[in-house]
Order: structure tokens, then C-alpha cells, then sequence
């Protein structure tokens, strides 16, 4: 379900055929949802509420032909791997995997594993490869201790990536929590018109911040009038892991400031990236292929900057839908100890919307 | 006129007494503005649409007891001078000036003018000085190859100082534009407590940017239903200067995070750090004073990070509600060549916040 | 063995006891070295030549007294874990791991299983843990796609920690070369007197960086004398891991600049960061303590920035010695299909620096 | 005079025509040196001892053409103007000045008239434009707070620029201090061979650091030996510019790249960035031309960063002798109060590398 079905409509840019991040060629999304065991936690044996979600820029081998990329950290209370080298060298070259924080070494371990069988000279006739893990805490409701993420989910999400994918509360997202109510995985995407190309952009975020009374959608207090809704709780240790793709031709510089405006789209959801939210975005183009044993003189594809507003605008766009999308498509879910994350109410919702004049 | 007057609420937080970032205890501002002329532009004689504003972080030689700092820049284009060793050093040493990109110079001229003066010991006994100086674009009315500002009106502004000071299309904010309204410098405040203490934030910004449809108040799409207001044109040449204030103490690692809160309220204006924007964020905590020539081991009053979600939360409103009252508060201009900023229509916003049920 | 029983000296300050980062109160040092198999590489069987080396900040639980913390990034071809957060809230609250490349995964389950153990708050009553795990790549000699690294290495590192601890080819230095000889684990320190006291700043490196030619020791071009020796090549993927630690009362910002001069150090071995190489340098200060459930404000020890040029001078005099301790500790070792790298050679080098009138 | 030409060899890359910046084909430099009265300082009459250094990237309008570049701050304790601009959008779009520390005002509305009056469409038809104005502290010989330099030495800077420029206590340069002997202004040139094409660096460096026990040439610890030479005074507040240019295709973060490590030419000459210097390095390619107006998909030319390592290297040499080079050249100048910085002694220089094999 995407935040139009319900007529709620964001921003002004046409939306892309699926409204998600696979609108931009070539991009896919897998998922391994673990979900097992109920009530009490038993540190070690659950209950089990967690999973991987892996991003693949393309269908061809990533570390061969790597992508431009950029990032950008909002909030650093975070334990994101392979931001320093995707930095300094612009570049993403393995899946993009997103899971629990205290199974990033574990997701390492898996995107490893899978990476090494496709390339058999790392390590022997070229260098390393720098994974890229990043994650979010889903110990309100999961037995995060418990590390129940196995090397072999990371490489099965690779496997199950698809165009066509779910958002809610599946892979990386089972777990999560916004808003205090049912987060998870969400997606959306804008087509713009630069110069008389079509370019699409496409955001994946991995929800898990925010408390009750800061859930703004389309500009609405929608939290605020939720304040008495059921299922308040949790610190507010949360997070969020935004993923923007694009086909346009961007560099590396010109993608950390798409990163940038990422963070555009979580502000507008009621997002202010508090003390404990680990809040990152990273962007990709899928417009130029870095060869990994190039060494001619590259002709790097790149927009002038004086024209890239639209895509900025797009970015934020798609980021806040994507937000939407995430909190409209998780069911609820109970876990640990009695926690409880409702899911947002639609009924409700709609009615809120009537009230402030947006649907 | 502040945005509650027209009963228009920003975020949940108490404001200060006076609203507005005087609100922190010795912090002050000064404004000079320079108007000249009509009509048709001629570059070098005008019309003149300028000025300079001066904020002070104390009331004591701010040169001799510095003020800690940090700085976020959303995007950097924009021509700030201070700010590499702001960050160096977690100290502002100077008032802080906001004038036109064109006069940066001249700005940095009037301030020396002022510091040197103060402290006959700078370049004779003891180093240089910093100057804090940072500028938004106003040649949509004025006549900006002009070069309007002279030293002695930085001078002036910096005596001029005050808790209380005009908002709107004054001192640096004379000439400048926001949505393709009038726009300004703008002011709030907010109060929070902490651990039972509580703390002040207070936001002065300098606005002009964004596109007429962008305008989002209070979550409202006011750009979009005053998109056939007269007034519209310009290419969206803007930029903001965001200047944040506490009494909370703060180190300048925590004051880096402060600023970079301001973007969120920034965001929820409808900004989204458009390519020629040069979107600047400054914070500075009045609660601990560093002494130029201290050689004694410091002991540096800071709040646990963990505590500061309040902080930044209302950072983020202040500098929401301070961009509203900077459009509130400017009158119409006209400027060169016919160009006319008209100020936001205060009758047809109340219809508009009604229509979406804020008011 | 230290460069100054060969009557090397390096710089102008004292060395402290140990001449090592354990002259820093309270900081240990311990490894687990694995070597296991001879001859011809054999993916994911051998030659093993790895292991782990844990640096501990003080001697108490250093997630519930975090120790304030600064890094830079010299070259970014590196695949470190846990910066982000660091910068961010500007401490350590883990040992720190080092490793090979390919074993950060485990190397930060490892941890994790440590820090766990040591916390049953973490992810149940309180939020996450960020692991510090920093690597540099040994597959000239190691069969790094075996991953032979095990979680209970890093454990076993952890407990192993003492402020005596050998140096040269042990721990994460095992596998490791520098300027195409024998690299690995150096480590140095230096005493400076600041305001009539006097304060430490101790170094370990992880060195596995540079091509023959480019060895300097004390400025004599070394290894442009010793390019006939032999052992040269591998394609010059290296890196360095600069671990820094002082007992002076330095902020987080202090500490991010302190880490800084780490590089001069390095660049005075030979070091220009090429390509290829991950250039890292950590800074920790054990004066001021942390707490994580504090709630209390802070009064942070900090020395003025204007006393700090003797630590900047200390970290680059220990980081340089620690460089050359590292080839002067490391013995020969072959590994994968018929490498080895010579230790440099003790006589020969006594000779060259008596050439350039350095001994 | 050149290092080369009293024997001393610095690196192992060959040297382009010039052994200047210059050898960047289009890159000129031009001086206006100021020198004027003597004796006991009277603030705001002299003695004058400054000047004005202006780098060209190339011959044509910098504005309508910029060129990509990256900038990176060792140490900021520095006053730069342009970086956060340049760093933003990856580009130089004007000379780039160099003056002393209280002069950036003057600076940049001097480089303003000129590319105000080259440019009439700035700030009426088109934004405003990025100066690019750097700067050390010469209060040591010189009357700084006089503030000498006039808008009109910067023009005049531009206008005598050239491929043939003086190095030493010239332009900018004229009052610095380098190691307490006189410095300035220094340039040096490397070339190298990548794929089989070659490319040049040349960089040009304002010195104006160090302790005279410091200074190292090639190695060898000539200040140690030239401790009681006479001339010792001076705080060590100082600072260093380096502007390194290059004809190999670069992008901006690649350029970020090698500005840094212009740092290891600085540290391998004794520099340690202590607290009070401000260490800037600034880096441009001239191989591609950004077009102001252009709106058309760019294809940049670049070197994939797999062959960037000679680039470095040739970076740390030509850095490394420009700073030797400054010292060679400038003469000794008397400056205020007695003052005097006497030039590095050739004929002892020569002895001192002679007993450490060197010559």
C-alpha cells in the first residue's frame, strides 16, 4: 500500500510505474523475515523478531562494476560499515545489506561470503572489498542479544531481490518501530525532468525513530491527535537508514549532496535526529559503471549542479513517502516482554487527513 | 508580530519572553539598513536594498572571553568567512555579521575596524582574530555590485545592539527574499528543561530562499495556495543564515549537532537546500566563557549527550517558527528594475491555516 | 627492542618507562597470534599468518566509563567500524580490536561476545554497543579469504592485555609488511611538560604500508639503500592503524586534532597514504571518565588549546618511533606461495645510519 | 635558486622545466610587494612589510570556465575564504590571492573589482561569485594591524601574473617567517608517468611555521644544527598556504585526495600543524573546464583512482622543496620593533648536509 491509495498525496512530482526504488533500472530488494518464539525475553532464545534486507544497485557482479555513491550522516549514534571507503573512493561495490545493530559483524560475515564466491581474486590477485552493512536496533520488540541473524540470511536476501518487493514489517524491518507504532521497511520514488530527460529517483528507508507525538505526515500532527492510541513506549532509541537511488548521472560529490536532502524528507515526517537515533543516508547512480581493474582515463557522466535542485527536491520527496509507506504497510506486531508495536491506524488516519484539510 | 499572535503554533515547546533569541541571556542584535533609490538598476549607484545585522554572543570583549561554538553547513553555496577555525577551535572570538555576498568583504573590513580597536594586543602581542561573517544573496532588489555597506556601518550595527531589535526587512534582511515573498530576519525562542534546569534556545535567522510553492507553515501548503499571489519571479538564488543560541552548556562537538538540528526546521518550511542556496547553520552556548590568554586546565560545563533531545528538538522549532516570523515581519519592497517583494498576505494566511485546520 | 637501543633516536622528548602506549595509566595491550601451515595458498586451508591484537583504554568497564575520543582519516581505502559514532558522541566504550580485513565480522562478534558477557543492560534495559574494530590487509602472506580469525580470538586478545606486550609480527601484526619487510605491532611514547606538569602521549601502530623506496628512518633515506635487499614485492596494498593514547585532559574536538598528527609521523617513515592504503589514526584521552547512565552535567577537563603544540609534537615523534619499532621487532616470516618478508636488517641498517651521520 | 642547484635532491621524480607551479601549463603568479619604513612599530603607520600573491589557473575567465579542485585544513587555525564553496560544488572560479591574515577583507573586494568588472552579468543576470583568498600571519616584521594592502595590489597582483615569478620574501611572502629564518614564497614541480601518459604537479607554497629546531631538509635536522644561529624570536604563530596544481584529470574529491597530501611535504619538513598555524592546502586540475552557463550532461575526464599513488607522492615532493625553495630564496628582512629574519645560511646549509651524507 503506498500513501496515495489513501489519497494522501506528497509533494508535487509524479511518482515512478511501482512508486519505489526499483523504479530506477536495474535496482532490486530481497528480504529474510526471522520471526519465532512470544513473550518473555530470554536473552539467547527470543523471542525472535528481526531480519536482513539487501539492496542490489545492479544485476551485474557489483564489486566488478561499481556504482558512484555518496552518504551523509544526520545523526552518528550508529554503527554503519563501509562509509569511510565509500568516501574516500565514491564508490559502493558489494549489495547494500540493512539488519539489527548487533548483527552487523554477522552481516559482514554473510555479504562476505557471498561476495568471495563471486569474486575468487579478492584476497589473492586484487585487494579487499569494502561491505556495506548498516542497521538499525530493534530490541523493543526483538531478543537482540540473541543474534539470531545467520550468515546464510544475508545471502539468501541477495538472492530473493526482486523489482518487486514488500515494505512493512519484513526483512531488516520486522523489528522496528516508528512514531512508537509498526515501522519497518518502506519505498517510493519521483520522476523529474532536467533538460528534457527523465530521471527517476528512488528512496528505501528502514523506519525505526521518532516518538508518538512527532509523526507528521503531508504536514498533518498526525501523531499528536494519535497521542492516546494505544502502545506508547520504548526509550526512543531509534533510527533510520535511508537509501535513495538514482539513474541521472551523478558523481560522487554531487551524491553526498543527494544524501543531504534525504534527511529534507525525515525532518517533514517529525524526524529531528534525537540524541539516540542513528540516522544515515546513502545514494547511489546507476548511470556510470566503475570498472574494478580499469586503469584508462574515465569519462564520468555528471549534471551540471546548476541543475540538479529538482532532483534535490525529489530526494526529499521520495525519502518522506517512503517514511509514509513504511508506517502504512507494517502490521502489528507484538514481541518481547508484552511489547506491542500497533500498526497505524488507516481508519483513523484518513479521518485525521479529512480534518486537516489534506484528503 | 510573532506567528502565535496570528495564532499560528510552531512545535510544543514554551517560547521565551521575548520570543526571539535575545531570550539567552546577553545575547544581542543590531541592525543597520541601507535603502537608496528606485527604479531602474545601474549598477554601482543603486537602488540600494542592504544592510548589515550584528549579533552578539555576550556583553563582555568577546575577543578576550570566547563564547564555544559549532557550525553546520546543509549546502555550501555560500561564501561564510569564520567558519574553518570555528570548528578548529569550538570558539567564536567576534560578533557575528550578516550582510549582502557582495559586501563579505567590507563586513570583515568594519569588523576588524571594531575588534582591533578593542584589543589594541591583537597582531602586537598576541595572534589575529577570526571574524565571523556570513551573507545571503540580495540582488533580486538590490543593487549588489554596488557595494553599498561601508566598514563604518558593520561599526555601527555591532553599537546598535540591543535585546530588543526590529525583525523583518531590516539590517542584513533588507534587500532579501523568501518563497518569492519578502523576507528577512526572523526571530524565536524556546524553553526546555532538563534534569530540572532549565535552558533557552534562541534562533535568529536571515531568510532568503525558496521557491513560492515550497512555503510549508506549520505544515501548511501556504506556497501552494498562494501560487498565483502577484510577486513571483527571480531564479531562486537563495540561501539562509541560521544563528542558534543557548544557555545550555555545551561543548562544541554538541554545538556542531545543534546547528545541524536548525535544517530541521529549515526543512519544514519548505526548504530543501536547493542547488544555489547557500544554507549556513551557527550555534554558540553563553554557558561557559574561554579566556584568550588562559593557560590553567579548563573545566568544561557540558550536559551528557544523552539529555540533549530536548535541545535539539527545540532548536529545530525555534529556527521553524524564526524563518515564519521573518516573512511575518517585512513589509513590501519594491527594488531595481520594478522588482517588488510582496510581504506574505496576513489575512489570506489566516484563511489558509483555517481552511487547514491550524487556526 | 627499541629504536634507541640501536642508537636511533627519533625527535627531542623523553620517552617514557616503556617507551610504549601502556606508559599511559591504565592502558594494556594484548594479542593472539595465529600461524598455522607452509607453502602454497590454499584458499580457506592456509598458510595461516593473522591474529588479533586488543588495545584496552583503562582497566574498569569501559562501556559503563566511556573515555573521550577523537579519529581522522588520513587515506580511506579502509574498512573501519565504529568512527562514525565516535565523532559523533566522542568516545570509546569498547577495547579497541585490531585484525585483518577480512575478519572485521568476527572480529566485532568477537567483541560483541565480550562486551555482552561484561553488560547484560546492553539491548535489553539500555540501547546498543559501538564496537571499535580497525583492520589493515596481510594476504601477501595470509590466506585472508580463510578468514582463520575465531570469535573467541578476540576474547582471548581481550583477557591477554598487559601492559607488557611484545611487539613486531604477533597479534593483528602477524601476516603484516611495511616497505616490503616484516611489519606488524610497533609501539612508542613521549613525556611532555605543560604548564609545569607533565603529561604522556603513547603510540601503537599496526604497520603494513609502503613500497622499499620510500623507508625513512630518522630521515635517512633507508630504503632507497636497501633496494637491492631482498623480498620486494606485492603490489603495494597496504595500510596503517595509528592507535594514540594520552592521560593529558583533552575534549573530543582536541582529540580529533591530536589524531591528526599522527600523520606527520607517518609521513616522516616514508608514508604518503597512496592509493591503495587505509590510513587511520585513533586518539583517546584516559583523564576524564564517561559514565553511561550519567545524567549529571558534566565538568570536563580540558587543556587549553593554546598550551596543546608539545602533544601535537609528542604524537608525531611517537607515532614515527612506533613505525620503526614495528620493523625493528618483526622477524622474518615467509607465508602464502613462497613469500616472505625479511625482517629489515639490524647490521645494515646500524651501518646506513652511520653513513648519514645519524649514529 | 632552486634546492636542486645546491645539490640537495628531495624525492626521486624528475622535476618539470620551470621546477614551479608554473609548469602546469596556463598557471601563472604574480607578486606586489609592499616594503616600506622601518624601526619601532607604530600601529597603522609601519613598518610595512606584506604583499599580495595571486595564483591564475589558467588564461582564460576563471569564472566562465572554473576549474574542478579540492581543498583540505591540516590545522585551522586559519582565516580561509572560498573553501566551503569550493568543497560544496568542486570548483575555482576565481585567481586564487594570497595575503596576510588581516588583509582578507581588502582581498576579497580587491579580487572582487576585478572579477566584477570581467564579469558584468555577476549579481545582475547570473548569482554572485566564490572569492578564493587565503592567508598567513606576518606580524612579526610586519605592521598587520596597518592593514597596507589596498584593493588595488590585489589587481595589480592578477595583472603581473606569470609563468616566470620571483619566489622568496616576494608578494604575499614578503613578511613571513619560516623555522624563525626568513620565509615566503616557493615553488617546485614533479612529473610522472601514469599509463603512459605524462602529467605534471607543481606547487607553490606562502611558509610561515615552524620552530627553527624543527626545520628539516631531506631529512636532515638542520635547525638542530643551526640552533643558535641568530635570528630565534617569534611566538610560532604561524601557518602555511600550499596551492597545488595539476594537468592530469582529476575530479574534486580526487583533488580533496591530493591536497592532502600536500601535508606529507609539510610534515617531512618539520611541520607538525602545531596549535597556532594554519595549515590550508588547496588542489585544482586544469584537464577539465567547467562551463558557468553550461547545462548540458558533463563528461569529466578523470584517472581512476587505482593509478593516483604517483600523483600523491609527486604531491608530497613538490610540497617538500617548494617549502625549501621559500627558504632559499628569501633574503633577510628587518621588520618592526627589530625584528630580523635572516636567510637559511647557504654556505652552512651546504656543511650541515655535507656531515649527514647528503651532498
Amino acid at each position: 500500500m503506498k500513501a496515495h491509495e489513501l489519497g494522501i498525496e506528497i509533494g508535487v512530482f509524479k511518482k515512478g510505474k511501482r512508486d519505489s526504488i526499483a523504479d530506477v533500472k536495474g535496482v532490486k530488494v530481497g528480504h529474510v523475515t526471522l520471526i519465532k518464539g512470544k513473550g518473555k525475553l530470554i536473552p539467547g532464545k527470543g523471542p525472535v523478531r528481526t531480519g536482513v534486507t539487501a539492496i542490489l544497485p545492479h544485476e551485474g557482479n557489483i564489486y566488478k562494476e561499481k556504482v558512484l555513491a555518496g552518504a551523509f550522516v544526520m545523526n552518528g549514534y550508529s554503527k554503519p560499515v563501509g562509509l569511510i571507503q565509500l568516501w574516500e573512493l565514491g564508490v559502493i561495490e558489494t549489495p547494500i545489506i540493512l539488519t539489527n545493530t548487533l548483527s552487523i559483524g554477522t552481516a559482514i560475515d554473510g555479504l562476505l561470503d557471498y561476495v568471495l564466491r563471486e569474486n575468487d581474486d579478492i584476497g589473492v590477485k586484487t585487494g579487499s572489498v569494502n561491505p556495506l552493512v548498516l542497521e538499525c536496533n530493534d530490541s523493543y520488540l526483538n531478543d537482540i542479544r540473541g543474534r539470531h541473524v545467520k550468515r546464510e540470511h544475508v545471502v539468501e536476501a541477495i538472492k530473493n531481490a526482486s523489482e518487486d518487493f514488500e515494505e512493512g514489517a519484513v526483512g531488516a524491518g520486522t523489528g522496528m518501530s516508528a512514531f512508537e507504532f509498526k515501522g519497518g521497511i518502506g519505498s517510493a520514488s519521483r520522476v523529474v525532468e532536467i533538460e528534457g530527460r527523465r530521471y527517476t529517483v528512488g528512496a528505501l528507508v528502514l523506519s525505526n525513530f521518532g516518538r508518538r507525538e512527532d509523526l507528521t505526515i503531508a504536514g498533518v500532527p498526525v501523531g499528536i491527535e494519535l497521542k492516546d492510541w494505544p502502545g506508547k513506549g520504548g526509550e526512543g532509541k531509534g533510527s533510520i537508514i535511508m537509501v535513495v537511488a538514482t539513474d541521472a548521472p551523478l558523481t560522487s560529490r554531487q551524491l553526498n549532496r543527494l544524501a543531504k536532502r534525504a534527511t529534507v524528507g525525515l525532518a517533514r515526517t517529525g524526524g529531528y535526529a534525537y540524541n539516540g537515533s542513528g540516522d544515515i543516508a546513502v545514494a547511489f547512480s546507476t548511470a556510470n559503471k566503475i570498472k574494478h581493474y580499469g586503469k584508462e582515463t574515465l569519462e564520468v557522466k555528471a549534471l551540471p549542479d546548476s541543475v540538479l535542485s529538482p532532483l534535490f527536491k525529489a530526494t526529499a520527496e521520495a525519502v518522506e513517502e517512503a517514511i509514509v509507506n513504511s508506517l502504512l504497510n507494517a502490521r502489528t506486531m507484538d514481541g518481547r516482554d508484552n511489547h506491542v508495536r500497533y500498526e497505524l491506524p488507516k481508519d483513523k488516519l484518513i479521518e485525521i487527513m479529512r480534518k486537516y484539510g489534506r484528503i
